[in-house]
């Protein structure tokens, strides 16, 4: 993809709030998802983050802010979801980034499209004071595993060779998720219930999950799909891909390791997945396409997952943090403690990768599908992306600075994600924050 | 699930159709789906099979035909998918079915509500003008693995000591499905491009699936949901549940037995599932319920799995056809040939133990969500659900009366199944047909 004047890193913006040095949304950010005034009955509608604000994209439209494609994908996006929107392809999405990257650079741009003078001003709402909801209608979810060093990490937990299994090295693996329980940052996750074998008994007992964890994901929402039968080929791939946020996958281990054989998870994942509220558009995320590689040693990506664009940009740059608040240091003002912090440049398979195989064999992906990245770990133990991997399945509890320990989660426990790419030369472009709670187990 | 008058054999219907001794949809059945007539531009609305027509519910709803309960759950049928119907729970469900009931026994009834004579025969439209689509809006799709037939049909191919993994007998096993490529009867389903890897080979290759087979399974459409963090009771599990159809489930087994690992099926099983357009609701198969049992020396199954009722009349006997058609029995007019023949009853887990199950962690279910049973095999070889199963892998091709033989299906056969509900004393009860076709593989 290449790069333009939207990435240009002194491109200030006549708000404000939207030059602050450590703003996840910068003017070259722009990413979108769905909101209303908090505590009001409004409709829910697309909207556009900068600086400390959001954009009002229906209320722009009605002020005739924008015209041709613009226009129309901005009338698409006040809608209350922004599955029509994804629909409309990268052009479309490319023209309404560019129109509000002029219309919030410079206050002439308003004038030049004839709007009246502060008319900009009243299409913002401040973040404080809105809620969101799931950005897109999502049909299906399909959840990968696409990182060689969280792979190392559980094999290792779990079979004395520690090899990984040899289809891992070609393809991007993956089974299908459940849409139902995804939710928004602020979610309260409960703990939930499941059957459980406790080693060296015989026969499962059901009670509360007592491994509880997170994963650290990607969330990768698809803008435009493919018909049955047809595939999407790996060059084309990142032209279907919107854009990306912040995803949890809670995961019940203990559950997980009894149910998992031959299936794959159920239970274990399906009680709650975490999003983060705004999306942040593959056209944002241009400056930071690293070189995509893999030891010469292992086998290289068949052509249905290789191209020349693969390989010289296929990954992303994308730093990524959990951090963990606990009661304690809710209640004594404490920061919250850092647990990982890794990029997804490590993954072993890249986006346009995992469009290009999960439609091989002719599924159908449609606009507002989601995919998750896999567990982003890192090659060092301090990038893990779950606690099953820095606790190494719970035997080496980590402490935090409060004096307390964890194996996995506890009641009331936050985990909280970021993520951020930063460059020099290029604005740093956030992804904000995924938040998730966890409320105690309950047989209701 | 107590009988009523509408399950009385004796009952017949002015529509002489509906009492024909072989129709699938005799007044007893009245089974759901969402239709229009074919090759038209008008809405898909719900409507009712009785015999070889169709009742219209929003021809029959503008009549006047309802009052009360009925007379709105109609109105919910008229839309173009019944998600809204469903979500009306089980007193509606059976309010409409029994005003239907009364409507097509006897003109006296609508004489009796004020119909215009012949008003009914005015939202008849024949099956054989129809088009239809899927009944409900699906959010989730997950399939089970539910018949211990089935599963060591399968273990014995791939484990020299046949042994059925341990949860099989604890939980019904399930995994999460592909809602986006769910189709209809009369679907053409591409042949999948996938990886394979060849026995003896050290690297797996793309190619067009050798081993294309079908799964023999029920279909089985959420009425009511749970919200997240609830579970449903195996007690009230079967409120739940608005009814069944019959499902084929696709399955490519080479690209599966290369995948599988440690995930489960993916790209083996999303190209393609196809539904029969006719939902049996659970109300119309309550004289077919069974005992439920398992041998004494299996575990029995945990509280949350057991109840009297699931033991008493847990299991459904539900009589299952699939049959072949190929290009030879088309083009010689030859009947299609009899690949299997099994019923429901010898499920290992019940109905209501997979809504139980599915839920017992706290995962939403939301009204129109699709639970498929898993494969249904019975304890002989005639009876297998698969082809993978009646083949020993492929190892024994069935011979066809026209002489030709199968190991797994070739391009332009068609896989049809059949379903139906007999037993002395009761109106039978049928499911239609539901029909796939298998089209050459493309890489387009």
């Amino acid at each position: 993809m290449r790069l333009d004047h939207t990435h240009d890193a002194s491109a200030k913006s006549w708000l404000e709030a939207a030059n602050v040095n450590d703003t996840p949304f910068p003017l070259q950010n722009l990413p979108f998802g769905v909101f209303r005034r908090a505590g009001t009955v409004e409709g829910f509608r697309g909207g556009v983050a900068l600086g400390d604000q959001v954009i009002d994209l229906g209320a722009l439209t009605d002020a005739g802010a924008f015209d041709g494609l613009a226009a129309e994908a901005a009338r698409a996006c006040a809608q209350a979801s922004l599955n029509a929107f994804f629909g409309m392809g990268p052009v479309a999405w490319r023209a309404l980034r560019h129109a509000l990257f002029a219309l919030f650079k410079t206050r002439d741009e308003s004038r030049r499209v004839g709007l009246e003078v502060d008319i900009l001003e009243k299409c913002l709402i401040a973040q404080c004071d809105v809620e969101y909801c799931l950005p897109a209608q999502i049909g299906d979810y399909t959840d990968f595993y696409t990182s060689i060093d969280h792979a190392r990490n559980i094999v290792k937990l779990i079979r004395p060779d520690g090899v990984v299994s040899p289809n891992f090295h070609w393809m991007p693996s993956a089974y299908h998720g459940r849409v139902s329980s995804i939710g928004l940052s602020g979610q309260r996750v409960r703990r939930p219930f499941g059957q459980r074998l406790t080693a060296g008994r015989q026969e499962p007992e059901v009670g509360a999950c007592a491994k509880l964890d997170y994963e650290l994901e990607l969330g990768i929402f698809i803008g435009t799909g493919n018909e049955q039968g047809t595939r999407i080929s790996v060059e084309s791939a990142e032209e279907h891909v919107f854009g990306l946020c912040l995803l949890n996958d809670w995961s019940a281990r203990d559950i997980q390791s009894w149910e998992a054989a031959p299936l794959g998870p159920f239970l274990a994942k399906n009680f709650a997945t975490t999003l983060s509220p705004w999306i942040v558009t593959m056209e944002a995320l241009a400056p930071f396409r690293a070189q995509w590689t893999r030891p010469e040693s292992d086998p290289q990506p068949l052509p249905y997952l290789s191209s020349p664009e693969t390989h010289a940009s296929g990954a992303i740059d994308i730093q990524l943090e959990v951090a963990l608040e606990t009661g304690d240091t809710r209640r004594n003002g404490r920061a919250p403690t850092r647990l990982t912090h890794t990029s997804f440049r490590h993954q072993y398979w890249t986006v346009a990768q995992m469009v290009a195989h999960h439609t091989v064999g002719g599924c159908n992906l449609r606009s507002g599908d989601l995919l998750g990245s896999g567990t982003i770990s890192g090659p060092t133990r301090a990038e893990a992306g779950a606690l099953i991997e820095l606790t190494e399945g719970g035997r080496s509890p980590i402490g935090l600075p409060n004096g307390e320990t964890r194996s996995f989660l506890e009641d009331g426990d936050v985990v909280v994600m970021t993520g951020w790419c930063e460059r020099p030369g290029y604005a740093r472009i956030g992804f904000g924050e995924n938040r998730g709670e966890v409320v105690p187990a309950k047989w209701a």
